[in-house]
């Protein structure tokens, strides 16, 4: 997604997350895409690809490159990507004899994949580290509160009679279920793209297997073994897992409107929202949000699904749509995390009065 | 959607639309509340529900208010929006005695929906005026190319031979179809929302309807004739219109793409995609977007389906999802509508060579 | 849709609709294909094409005519779909010299979107008929219980007192614009599909709008005007209609679920699902199933969006997709309907107690 | 999905699938159900909660037992689901003293989520048999057509030459993470749903875990360790990983319809479908099914995303959405599964001429 400035200001703290967006910044973006080209180059001297030489003037030369972002831009308007003519100005910058050296065998794709995968990483920490707050919160909420009677609720009706802590259990069952998921995903997740224009890596010959090794070691990657142009899955089950765990989150924060209702009036919670018309009002705003926030999700997620067939060796369309798909999905999962963070830390009492 | 600066400068140009993503500054939006509130206290001082001199200083007041945005994006972290903060700090700029007669019988909701419509108007003279282009250059292309030879394809196989002009025909059917549509639409979309706290307007009284209509005429909208708090089938059908409008743009785009393959090249184009690796290709990434962005817009339509049951009276989370979807929709068509136009306009050839 | 007898007698009450479903039905769909040849024949003779003994044949061979259906299915397995063998089958039914007169001009596509939307008349009269039920229950409801004091909602808590027929206000907005909704559409919808090979209808030359024009007299149906082999628009859009009416359906069933709320109270009703483990509950089956329903719609919607680009003259792909996910939407909001009318017919009391 | 016996003999060939839709017949369905009950009875006598003769007694009772079906789906019409009155026939069956043993302790949600369970296991066999084929089928392809040169496309443009063998590894790269993926999630998914009417087996009590173990082993599946009423993530990844399999089978369809371009003809096969208007055609429909239920899984993908959040202890709207869902994409796999291996099948040359 490219476009949205739309009411940043306004509800940036709402609805976006600024910590999780600042990875799908241009500037986070291009220092991926400029360490890749480096990392490469540096696979290509060990592997005896290209010249020692080669390798460290182009690690010299991008260290401190700052690339036209506006000539970036003019060309991503034809090109439909910016690789094309980041190659160019690196190349420029780099100059002869080493200018040839760079990029050698790879392709845009394998930038802009492995960019995105070396960013997803960082996001994942910003979303596990609260993932693991707000359990922690749960747990303390159990220890404060947990042993109070609780109606259970089965078909918006009453059932039995159980505890809070049931209940929390169940608010962290889909929780930690997701967070074992994102673990099991991570080794798929996190590869390297590298197989070149037609996907067989066909210019480095025999060196090839080693050249993607070694990168994939310089970055902190796995190696994927081979292409993953047009095979989206573990993409896909990043957005899936994400929607795992914004489907958990939707689920407290939809229990939470349930419960703060005024005739059951089960918790009780500090702040919510005010009403222009109606000062008495105290609205579940969060916990509304967090419904909101679970249903983009699974709008986003729908369109991964559609977005899965990658025609031929690489499709433009099906990968540009994923542009516009996972970012704002990681943004999501980000403000769902943080608003239910907040949600959880307002709760003064939960359970009966 | 208020989250993702993702890139903008880099593919702002491509996948988004700065002049469509305009009218969903925080700019264009607070402009459109302020003129809500200024026309709401016309409207009540004509229908004798406030005096002349509380109009007349809310007008004055507020012609040239600038809010505190950092104020308001604060209070919209409590709120989940920043109604309930820019009305206080209007009121603070009115001050005694007047204060208390801004937004009178008005709520949040009424603020934030009619400054949508407000800013869809337009959204829809710039998405409607690049349609009119596009449907000027088929005519051309007709004129240029129509006669010629060409195979159809049914089932992805050749069939009988045709005309270029007929498979203009069937691109321009479902753009004439779509802009039939918003047509059709426009009346039950441009509608004022004034319905109050609890959708009935109970605080005006007997003065209720002529409040509204007044309202209306104010801001050159249609009277919706009730509150339309929950009853959201115009903004869904709106999306349901931009998605069969880009739609008939990617078929234009589907389409391209598959004439331009070289063993058809059934079509010359100007320009064309560079890639970073193949020095020699000419990529129909114009095309490819159209693709992208109708499976996009797709994708939201199917979440304004979802959005669509918004529970009692008014409904945060199902409100505020349309907030994520809406603009993304407009930007989304704005994109896609300019691609199109740079699209037919590279053309050089259509037809067999 | 073709493939669920998925346990049809068990749940084909609850979410299906035996009503609606029939018209899906291999009968009724070789009805109205069988209904479309005849047709053509007499408008082929009426404008001179074919001579008025093929006609004559064509009429009699087939007022009675029982194709094999295995065969059908065995040629559908190979060609996608059983209009070639299912011509094959009346050529040899209605034997020379007449065969080559029968589907003269036409494709399979024209017989099958035709026979589509004769039989989408069917359903609609079966859904409309429904909703005058509903609206006329709803006025009654009004009637006997509207005056009562009654607790609006907004964001989940408690706002303003108002009464019951301001809530069942609301329940009808939807409805009603739903209805007006499909008021209008219907003229778009209800059409001829008539378009030959490759969308020209060539093979009749100048007397092909005649013989349109004629064939949708024949068939009571409106004349498109061209082909809309790939302009699907007006079938999406009724998906779009019905998914806004069980969205209101919905609404009822979301709003019903919390009113009946043990600590809410705010209606009494006969019936309620059973527990298998707790004797004492009465669960809103009905209106849990009304919220399902829509969410099952609005997912069918978001096909329809996703199907709407058909590549080149004629699309197999999303032709067939539509072909999954239309009758669906049509049973689905049958089974809405159903659900609905008995849901209202079993409220004793509506507001508090 | 219970009511489409939309066209069955005419497209179950063609868009179902026999085999994987016996899995949710009633008889399937009651089979497994009746199943659990026996199990649990000899789970609940080893444990020593009911008398060994209540559990003979069961057995006994319901292995020939065959339940009167149109009073479960009469009952169904008004609990929403069938096992309230299942429970009271198999009651009656067994009668006094042993009636009150059966189910003890149990909900209807624990019967109706473990049949699933047991026939999704036999499903699975199926789908897997069949991908196993397939992926033997392209080992032959590879052998046969393997070395011959073939021109890659990027961007749907001539990129490099590569060979037939990595076209195919191409197809086979998301068939193997697929299977590969399925295998990861049969521990979590083969698990056994008991938990009883709050979630907490308190009926139980301290024999609780016990007795679901030995259920578990009883009917070979996993002991969840817990309730899963409202923890559903194995069942939406379940529809992920059929998704992501449809997707690899998808893009197969794709890439096999733009082969068969008649210009391209990078590919020979047998049969493919017939024309009603132009007898040269050999539509490549088994092509463009793959295409049609990759787009429906996808759509059915977005649907369980919508369903995941599941208020309070048990819900049964989102619930019976799932019942709407899993089953249409087990048959749509299935389709999708057997409809690639004819595909593969028919192709007599991979490559150009």
């Amino acid at each position: 997604m490219s476009f949205t400035p739309f009411n940043a200001p306004l509800l940036a703290g709402v609805l976006g997350d600024l910590e999780v967006a600042a990875s799908f910044s241009v500037k986070a973006d291009l220092a991926e895409m400029i360490r890749f080209e480096i990392a490469l180059a540096k696979a290509e001297f060990e592997a005896g690809v290209i010249p020692e030489e080669a390798a460290s003037v182009i690690r010299e030369s991008l260290g401190d490159f700052e690339p036209d972002v506006r000539a970036l831009a003019a060309a991503a308007e034809t090109d439909g990507m910016s690789v094309p003519n980041l190659i160019a100005q690196m190349r420029e910058k780099i100059g002869e004899p080493h200018a040839g050296h760079l990029h050698f065998g790879s392709t845009s794709q394998d930038v802009i994949d492995t960019s995105l995968i070396l960013r997803l990483k960082t996001v994942d920490r910003i979303l596990m580290d609260r993932l693991t707050k707000i359990l922690a919160r749960i747990e303390t909420l159990e220890t404060d509160f947990g042993e109070k009677a609780f109606t259970a609720r089965t078909r918006m009706q009453d059932a039995l009679t159980v505890t809070v802590a049931d209940r929390l259990r169940i608010w962290k069952a889909p929780l930690l279920a997701a967070r074992a998921r994102h673990g099991d995903l991570t080794e798929r997740l996190y590869r390297l793209q590298f197989a070149g224009a037609d996907g067989t890596l066909h210019k480095l010959g025999e060196k090839a297997v080693e050249v993607r090794a070694r990168l994939a070691a310089n970055l902190d990657l796995n190696d994927p073994g081979g292409s993953w142009h047009t095979e989206r899955s573990s993409l896909v089950d990043y957005v899936n897992v994400l929607s795992a765990l914004s489907a958990g989150l939707g689920k407290i924060g939809q229990d939470f409107a349930l419960m703060a209702q005024n005739e059951r009036d089960e918790l009780a919670f500090d702040g919510g929202g005010k009403s222009s018309a109606m000062a008495h009002k105290q609205n579940p705003v969060r916990a509304e949000l967090l419904i909101t926030l679970h249903r983009f999700m699974a709008t986003l997620a729908g369109g991964m699904h559609q977005s899965q067939v990658h025609e031929q060796e690489r499709s433009g369309a099906m990968w540009a749509l994923e542009w516009m798909l996972i970012p704002q999905a990681c943004v999501a999962c980000g403000a769902s995390l943080r608003q239910t963070e907040r949600l959880l830390a307002s709760i003064t009492r939960l359970g009966p009065a």
